[in-house]
């Protein structure tokens, strides 16, 4: 495995594979949910990965400080991944003095996760345009947990012409159906227990779902009646919305996203549910 | 000379020619200055013009539905100036229903034109990063004449990491020293004669510099007097900013731009003069 943080070592190192490069971008801490994006490369490409703590993504009270950074780890998966090169560019590459040009997805950037976290989608728009630039992959894979990311970069590399296919894979979960996520490593042990009510949450809504009821405001309420029970998780958002162009769904079906973010403690947690489209946390 | 509206076409046919596309973006309404930039491209490339008059950057009071459109002149000029491959795509094709992603060059697009032209150049760099993307030049040539235009498009290329060169080229101007410009079209006979006054007050700040004045301020009283005789002409701006990070300028200097906007009637016109490092109107 090749790893480097030079911008223009990278192009020429790329030069030779282009037209068949499959990339991952991530922000490391690896974990199962990074390492099955690798699979939907095709077998044939040339797999990059870049890990790149995206400082514009993060609004001034989030975690970007304290964001896991266990870069040797990271590099070992990589290579036990069958990752062909891993990029690794400074702050200071990708954002120089005076940078100042930003992609937006008008609108869906704003909705959601967006609503609390400003700024946010316009930062992942942006860095991830700006590394399909440097590193001009045929495929990109990014993964069903960051459903609303997934969208938005869908839209935009329809909306500017950009000759990448992006691939969403499916989310992958703990032994007790919490979504993979970098963020879980700030769980203490009875917060982690707690996160599991997630999972069983959605699980409960897909039942719902499964037994005919469609109306989103009532399952809404079911889900709500579940966290209440533990009072200890800080409903954010739940939401249904159509995947084509985000606005609200008054009832579910397939094409909506059935998506919620929670705090416990001071960790920010999301997941959702592709209804119809993909099994429910306890049916995997 | 290949003339294409669609964009998959356009791709199929550009595909042999990748790495030695040179591409002219402009709006048509062809004039010797938009010919002058083929010459940049390189003899051995393949000569790509789109002719596209971009909606999204017009302001709701400015000229869109007035804008000339001489299409066949255009591609007849096109045609004797060695253009390979006219691309004339339709407004459907470059912003379908629901297009919603933009890209903007952070402040710069405020100041000088866009001090009165609010949205302009987020249209401009959305439109040209859309082009680019489905063109995928190597090089690009755009013309001084619209001076915070290209530095804004050079910024764009330079921090979005795109792999294309941005060539910007000598205004060309008319025997009075007008700069050409499609709005040019708009003047009356008598306007059209006033419109000479332009470059003779950027000849007038140029001597004064060559006689030693370096005190924008001074030299900007002396350009206001010089308009003064003249109030059919209303003076937007005259400003100069350093090239580099289009801060303001106290003092001339090679790397500074000494730019104008004025209204002639219902025209708006611009000239500027890059201090030092080109002719002036007068001196061609």
């Amino acid at each position: 495995m090749i790893v480097t943080s030079n911008i223009d070592d990278l192009r020429e190192l790329l030069k030779p594979h282009l037209g068949h490069i499959g990339f991952v971008p991530t922000m490391g801490a690896l974990h199962q949910g990074h390492l099955s994006l690798i699979k939907h490369l095709g077998e044939s490409s040339f797999k990059v990965m870049s890990i790149f703590v995206n400082p514009i993504q993060f609004g001034r009270n989030e975690d970007l400080s304290r964001y896991p950074r266990p870069i040797e780890r990271d590099m070992e998966l990589c290579r036990e991944s069958g990752i062909d090169l891993l990029f690794t560019p400074s702050n200071e590459s990708v954002y120089p003095r005076g940078y100042r040009t930003y992609v937006e997805v008008e609108d869906w950037g704003n909705l959601l996760c967006g609503r609390v976290r400003a700024g946010h989608f316009r930062g992942v728009a942006t860095v991830v345009l700006k590394l399909f630039n440097i590193v001009k992959p045929s495929i990109a894979a990014f993964g069903w947990k960051d459903a609303q990311q997934g969208l938005i970069l869908r839209k935009m590399v329809s909306d500017l012409n950009l000759d990448v296919e992006i691939v969403l894979c499916p989310i992958v979960r703990d032994s007790d159906g919490l979504a993979l996520s970098s963020r879980n490593a700030y769980l203490t042990q009875s917060e982690r227990s707690l996160a599991a009510r997630i999972p069983e949450c959605l699980q409960c809504a897909g039942d719902s779902y499964r037994e005919g009821l469609r109306d989103f405001a009532q399952i809404r309420e079911g889900m709500l009646q579940h966290f209440r029970k533990h009072p200890e998780i800080d409903v954010e958002y739940i939401e249904a919305v159509n995947m084509d162009d985000l606005e609200p769904a008054i009832e579910l079906r397939v094409g909506v996203l059935l998506a919620l973010a929670v705090r416990i403690g001071s960790t920010r947690l999301i997941d959702n549910w592709r209804v119809g489209a993909e099994p429910l946390p306890f049916d995997q």
